[in-house]
């Protein structure tokens, strides 16, 4: 468990008590449908809900034994209850209760991840309307390119971010599968009844033809989701880190009271938050690349995807939901500088517009080529001082062909506004819904 | 791309050729929207549409001198069109025409794809008919477990492979985005309203909010999707891998008349296809990772996905698409040892039905702790050519708890065929729907 | 940090306590080597050695304001000596400290690492010792193929195993190396010979060029060699897997008394160490990919890899020192059945020996087209009971090329025994030395 | 193969012709080997080099029936020479020949590559001459730390890619080996000798002990090491790529004649070739995941490996040679604006030698925490146009400490370039040698 990031809401889901909780929770679920279906008796099943006590520490002294989790939480629990104790698992095989129980594990850590994006969500809509007007050089190759607005900037972050948790939840649910089929999946201590009606009381979905455990390809895409989500977040950093830097200097992260940004250079406020969540970012491909491999177990499974995901699952989720939770402060204490943003704009002389210049020209009847030839040598030709506006103004062939109202029109940079409320409410109402 | 393992009919979709094709389809679509809403004359978009031709050597020629395959292309086009040239491409940045076209290209190597696929699952349920009743070992950690049967086996890997052929066609559909927005995707030259109308030609959606570029969260997703198919492609090869090893025996490869196995060895009949599958899936995993880094790209975008999807696009359709019909090939021409699997079944002493007796000894009266003792002894003791059934047969602590008819009908294997066809059915019916 | 799969001593090297106690080192090897040459005073330097205190509850503390540890450190450190702790960290940042600590941590986890190594290789020439003349069957492609013993067999994994070992002492090697060059790398506070006498007396070589920090090729080509031991240790764990199987069952994990391999079958006994070492092996591929990513910093550095390295650095050397661990007590504990390797050779009827039959026919006489017709014909049409010695003995094309004489030579498998001595020597004393 | 960054030299090392080429080198060198003593006749091994003839047409007509291309191989090459044909191949499997011929294509491939190399490092070296005084900012984190000079920072460059250089030759020297062991590598079909006397006459050294195939550790290995260039690739790729947007401006990539940068924006000029190489490290990356795979392969090995390294092999070469060439064509032409970088400077309004300030003031006597608030507090509140030098001297707290005339010193930064000289002696004279 990655400890250092690590918030305490996460952390809960992924302890060893939780682990044996979710899996008594299976276990009773299980002896419930028993009884009720004539299996074990009722009194039994009543005394093992009344009486089941979980002793980690019993456990894992008796796993030294047993060298097998399952075999050692079912004696203590069993134990626990005294003589109904026997018909706890009645019927199951381990893998019936972990990878059941493990859903539901998964359908916790999910809740608590889906509560940090919807507040991630949350702070880029309030950035996006802050900014939906907030002027800035739009950049290709980390190169100006044409002027666009931050909120606009913001707004394609936040449809790719209700993409990536619609992936997610959808991963999530694929996986809110259980599974009682026993040794082999073919159902042959319980029938799929049971399995049913335990499914409906866990709200979990069965399996419909399980191995041993349920097929990893579920795990799996649980995990493309989370490197998703974490390839998202890695563009809105670097998009943070960029602007940050000093000879950008377009936003900032907070600062706090005391906050010290080195130890030898007093000066320094770095972008530290954003950096370490380009980080998080790689452990998160890092993890689906053993999620991957854990597909293809033998035969009716082999029991190397456990060592991976005892450490991959919790791991993942934990470092996500730090990530995500880390972003949405991030957003919440961004310092905007909308007049820096405004002087950026004229360190490339005016070049933003040569697009529109160079349709103006095709327009006023030139071909394509000879119309770039005239504005990329009008900008690359650019000194010190000089804007591309009287360039164009003072150049004949421009003259010949456009109008000098409409360059002074092109370089008013109206047109590149004219649209930004349209995408901020795009990506607001989140009109396209579902998929796309 | 991969010329060793491509079929023609996916091929086709990655040539030069066809790149240049699906661009121009793109360009010939704004025109006539252009045209239609008169910001070009009508008579263009009609020459446009008439006269243009692609001519790959002459736009590589160009591209030597532009080093920029877009404008080589545009110009080369333009010049077979002559005088209306001048309004190919007006208003465009190249990455509207790249990416939409991208997504064109996509739709129809997914297409080839699909249908490769469907072909796997068909074959596949030719299996699972034939096989529903055909009994063999269960095996997990590559040891015997209880009895399945063949079909059951394959039933599980036909739910797999529908679950994520579904991702994949999710994964292309997501992709079906069109993007018109210009330089940064702010609409600035042309608006929201040609876009929507050239994505209604194309059958495409709008990206709501573009970067200059549709952001590459979606391409990812689709190498997601690859990749679990790839995972899927590897457990079913390497199950069948195991099944063909000498020891085990219970499939084979179809072998062609004048194949051979080995310069050395002229005994050999090797499992190479499914082999030469499980090397495939690694390649896929491979191709992810670079595609998942892919995302987070600088600002309004930086080109450094260019080289990489130069790459790995074409080869993982490619790739992929040779692997699964590949695949369908070696489940059509499968040849199953149905005896070979019943003599297996013995290798293992009757020790396959030890769950069951466990069961009986518990519901007997014992302690599950007890029971699994006197299971455990008994099997473990057995020697060359005991068999538990005898063994147990012969216990008295067996004796006391269970009846010996009822010993012997837990060793006929009844209860382990009794829900074969139920999951059977449910694979073959695909009942679950969607999603689980 | 990997709870579940650590052992103490690799505990130990990474706890915080550790960690602050590496930086303590170094800080105070600065301080002798300041006051040696005249830059801060001699009593501080003394002092300094003689009163700092680590106090990693305060440490935190003081993070909290910070934002930093590193000054949190300095700060508490400073603070428990008095008025010279102003001389802690002199002329430093942090990077200093924390890349040439990390020197320091990496050098007693790897020799926590490699004593488990050296018990690893231990282990294996136990085994290859004693099963030099243990005859098996080869197997390629999972089938039979030729004899050979389980002596050569392991001793193929082990003169890989010192390969890795030799690739990972290297790579431990090339990241002995300290940094004091300053913020960015250009000794503007300290100059080289104070990073030169410090690191002589850390035992370790200077950075030759540093930005802020010591480049992470050097991490990355750690991970490198963590994952190509890990991918050893599943080339061996998949062979023991392999020969556990049911149907092969030549060799067996220990089981202790007590250990319980099923909750559901109690006749299990699975290769569960293996399969364990297996999924470790993919954990390891998987740190691998966030190290490689981290080379890139931006400029002198930004501080992207340090999330990672926090994750990854304890977690692949705490996983792989396990696995190490663990793998040598599998071998030691192995139980090789020598009976059922014998038996397992009749498996294939003879056809071990198809490839020197081949080879006779063609000294014989015959074509290498045609000599591979008939002894391909002879094994394809071997029936169950039959063999190919007496199918060869009996075909009139063999008859003609080769002596029945030679015939039983080829059978009897001497010439496959011949050699069998010779490599476990190549093997044992590891006589082409270093690389090869 | 990569058709689009291929280099002929290299593509020609990984045609078909060359792969069977290198096969038949080690064929005819065991037919020599093989009549020297006397295996078979002289005149065979020398009718064998005079008239083997290789038709790849043919070999691919074979091996349609045979699926087996070695076998075709040796079928065509064997019928081209005759009847002493079936001398050819003469106690070999195919794997003695595939992976040795291997062998001898990855040395000839390395030499294309190591030239490659050597033409980067040579231009690295010039630009390194050309600027070791030539300031700049340092820049951690992103924002502005301390000055340093573009040698200097070009010198840490060179002396990564010497290592990385070394780490690639040491790994083609340890795929240095030849096998010719046979099908499970026991020698039973030819005598240690003949691979012995055959690895000398390819200048190989000999397996020690293979299975039927040299292990994939050695090829992992290479990648490992092909990744590694990789990631240095992209960490001057990724510096170049920010020293050249529009905000920075210090170098600019060469820009020819008639290039054009976007077909929208005439302005552009952008950091093509930086950002292409970017994405060629992340598909380096990529190759290395599956050959990490590629090492646990079945026993005596399976064919998984194959269909892997057929295509990563020459797709990683051919992309790295591509890349390293591309880049030294880069430096080449690379355009440094030591005005701009100068002027740049200015930004941080002399922030960057805060940390020197601090210096001063603990020497002065403050405590190390005073002192870093003073420094911290002038910084973090210049206002546009104020300079730090002229906050230090007019504040009270520093004039008690330090001296005016202290205060210019630090601020004329001649600190900061006093180490730079000897920083690129380091670097050039590569003097640390080997490993470090």
């Amino acid at each position: 468990m990655i400890v250092r990031y690590t918030r305490p809401e996460m952390a809960e889901v992924w302890t060893n008590m939780a682990r044996f909780s979710a899996m008594l929770e299976v276990e009773l679920a299980v002896a419930d449908v028993q009884a009720k279906r004539g299996l074990i008796p009722e009194s039994a099943a009543k005394n093992l809900r009344k009486l089941a006590k979980i002793d980690v520490a019993e456990i894992e002294k008796i796993e030294v034994t047993t060298k097998h989790d399952v075999i050692a939480f079912v004696s203590q629990v069993a134990a626990s209850v005294g003589e109904d104790g026997r018909f706890l698992h009645f019927g199951l095989t381990s893998s019936d209760v972990l990878d059941t129980a493990l859903s539901l594990q998964v359908r916790r850590a999910a809740e608590v991840l889906d509560n940090s994006l919807g507040k991630f969500e949350a702070a880029l809509i309030e950035v996006i309307k802050g900014h939906e007007h907030t002027l800035c050089a739009g950049r290709t190759h980390g190169m100006h390119a044409e002027p666009t607005s931050f909120g606009v900037k913001m707004a394609g972050h936040l449809t790719e971010l209700r993409r990536s948790r619609r992936r997610f939840q959808r991963a999530v649910q694929q996986m809110q599968v259980g599974k009682l089929s026993g040794a082999v999946g073919t159902f042959s201590a319980l029938g799929p009844e049971i399995e049913a009606d335990v499914c409906t009381q866990l709200k979990l979905k069965a399996e419909p033809v399980a191995t041993q455990v349920i097929p990893r390809d579920r795990h799996a895409e649980l995990f493309c989701s989370m490197a998703l989500l974490g390839g998202g977040i890695e563009r809105l950093a670097i998009e943070l880190r960029h602007l940050q830097r000093t000879e950008v200097g377009e936003v900032k992260e907070g600062f706090a009271k005391g906050q010290k940004g080195s130890s030898a250079m007093p000066h320094k406020r770095n972008p530290i938050s954003a950096e370490n969540l380009t980080g998080a970012a790689r452990l998160l491909r890092g993890y689906l690349s053993p999620a991957l491999e854990d597909m293809a177990l033998w035969h009716e499974r082999d029991i190397s995807h456990s060592s991976v995901e005892r450490v991959i699952l919790p791991d993942a989720f934990i470092l996500l939901d730090y990530a995500v939770d880390r972003m949405a402060k991030v957003l919440k204490n961004l310092e905007v500088d909308e007049e820096r943003m405004r002087q950026n704009l004229d360190l490339s002389q005016g070049q933003l517009f040569s697009s529109h210049l160079l349709l103006a020209l095709v327009q006023g009847g030139m071909t394509r080529e000879a119309a770039y030839v005239v504005a990329q040598e009008l900008s690359h030709s650019l000194k010190p001082g000089e804007h591309l506006k009287e360039k164009a103004l003072g150049d004949a062939r421009v003259q010949k062909h456009v109008k000098a109202t409409e360059v002074e029109a092109i370089f008013s940079g109206e047109s590149h506004r004219k649209n930004w409320s349209a995408l901020v409410a795009r990506a607001l109402k989140d009109e396209t819904g579902g998929w796309l």
